[in-house]
C-alpha cells in the first residue's frame, strides 16, 4: 500500500471526513445533474441541428458522471439524493439568476461556467484522500465543451460585434452568482468548510491559501473568457 | 448467409429502398432526440429528486440511442441531421401541440407517447432487412419508462381521483395528435409511404393490413392506459 493510500483510509475512518466527502459529492452530482438540464434546454434553442446534437451530447455526457458518484455515495454510506438534497437551492438559485437569454449566452455559460465548477473542485480534491479525488477530477472531464464553444462564440462575434460587449458583461455576472452561491453553501454546510480547513493528519488550507485559490480560479477564468475573444 | 440476409443485400441495392430507410432512421433519430430534450425538461418538474433522477436517466437513454442510428445512416451514405431534417417540422408541432400542463401528464406522454411510437415503428421493421430491423427494434427498447409511469400514476390518482379524468382525456389527446402528425409524414414523404406498399422482391403491405396495423396499434395503447388505470 502506497504511503496516500494509507492516508486515505485513516482519513476515510474519521465520521466527519466521510460525512464531507459525501456533501462534496453530493454538491457535485447536483451540479452534473443540473448541468445536464440546462445543456438539454439549452439544445431547444439550438441554431442548426448540428448544433442541437454537439449540446444534446454533452448533457448526456453529464449525465454519464452520475454513476459513479452515485457508487461512491454509497460505499460512504449515504444515498444520492440525500447527499444532493442540500444543494439543490444554492445551485437552482444560481441557474435561475443565470437563466440564458439566447443561445450564445447558454453556450458561455456551459463553457465558463462548468470551467469554473471544475476548477473549484479539482482544487479542493487536491486534499482529499486518492479514490476521493481521482472520481472527483474524472467527473470533471471536459465533455466536449470547449472546442464547441469557442468556435462557435468567435464565429457569433466575428458575424456581429457588438455581441461581444454582451457577452463579456455576462461571464462578469456568471463569475459574480457562482462565487455568491459558493459562499453560501460554504457558510451552511460546516463540514465542507472543515474539509478545506484540513484535520489532524490531513493538511489544510490557511486564509492565505483560500486567497491564492481564488487568485488562480480567477486568472482561469480570465484565459477561458480570453480565448472566447472576450474582456473578462 | 440466410435466405433473409440474402433478402437484405438485394433490397439495400435498390436506391429508393436505402432512401426509405435512411427516412426511417431520421424520423426515430429525431423522435428521440426530441423525447430526450422533453424529458429532460420534465425532469425540472419532477416532485422529489429521486422522480428527477428516474426522468432524467430515461432522457439519457433515449440520447444512447442515437449514435447506432447515426453509425446505419452514414453507412447508407446519409448523414444524421441530413436525414433528421424533414421530419423536424412535423415532432416539433406534436411536442408544440402536446406540450405537458404539470407533472403527471409528462409521465403519461413519455409513457403513451414512446410506447405508441415504438410499437408504430417495430411494426413497419417488420417489412425491412435483418439488419435495419434489428437496429429498429434495439431503437425501441424501453428505457424503464413503463413501470415507473405506471407506479407514479396510479399512485397520483389514488391520492386524487379527479386526476383520472383529465389524464384520460390527456391520453386520447396524445393519440390524436400522434396519427395527424404520423399522416403528415407519410402524406409528405413518398419514400416512407413506398416501404410500407412493399417492393418486386419485398412484401408489403396492403390497405387491408394498413388497417389491422392500426387496430393492433389502437388495442395495444388502450392497454397501457388501462394499466395506468385510465379509460382510453
Amino acid at each position: 500500500m502506497t504511503e496516500s493510500a494509507a492516508d486515505g483510509l485513516v482519513a476515510l475512518q474519521d465520521p466527519a471526513y466521510r460525512q464531507a466527502v459525501v456533501d462534496l459529492l453530493g454538491v457535485i452530482a447536483y451540479g452534473e445533474l443540473s448541468a445536464f438540464e440546462r445543456l438539454a434546454e439549452d439544445a431547444r434553442l439550438a441554431p442548426t441541428l448540428d448544433d442541437k446534437l454537439a449540446i444534446a451530447s454533452m448533457a448526456a455526457a453529464e449525465f454519464s458522471h452520475l454513476a459513479p458518484l452515485q457508487e461512491r455515495i454509497v460505499a460512504l454510506g449515504g444515498d444520492l439524493p440525500g447527499a444532493m438534497a442540500p444543494f439543490q437551492r444554492a445551485i437552482d438559485d444560481f441557474h435561475v439568476h443565470t437563466s440564458p437569454a439566447d443561445w450564445f449566452e447558454g453556450l458561455i455559460k456551459a463553457y465558463v461556467g462548468d470551467g469554473l465548477a471544475a476548477d473549484f473542485y479539482r482544487e479542493i480534491a487536491a486534499y482529499l484522500d486518492p479514490d476521493t479525488r481521482d472520481l472527483i477530477v474524472a467527473s470533471m472531464e471536459d465533455a466536449g465543451h470547449a472546442d464547441f464553444v469557442v468556435d462557435r462564440v468567435r464565429a457569433g462575434i466575428a458575424d456581429d460585434p457588438r455581441l461581444g460587449g454582451r457577452l463579456a458583461l455576462w461571464g462578469r455576472r456568471l463569475m459574480g452568482e457562482a462565487l455568491s452561491q459558493a459562499q453560501r453553501v460554504a457558510a451552511e454546510r460546516d463540514a465542507l468548510s472543515a474539509l478545506l480547513a484540513g484535520g489532524v493528519d490531513r493538511p489544510g488550507m490557511d486564509l492565505a491559501g483560500i486567497g491564492r485559490m481564488f487568485t488562480r480560479l480567477t486568472e482561469r477564468h480570465a484565459e477561458r473568457m480570453s480565448l472566447l475573444g472576450l474582456d473578462s
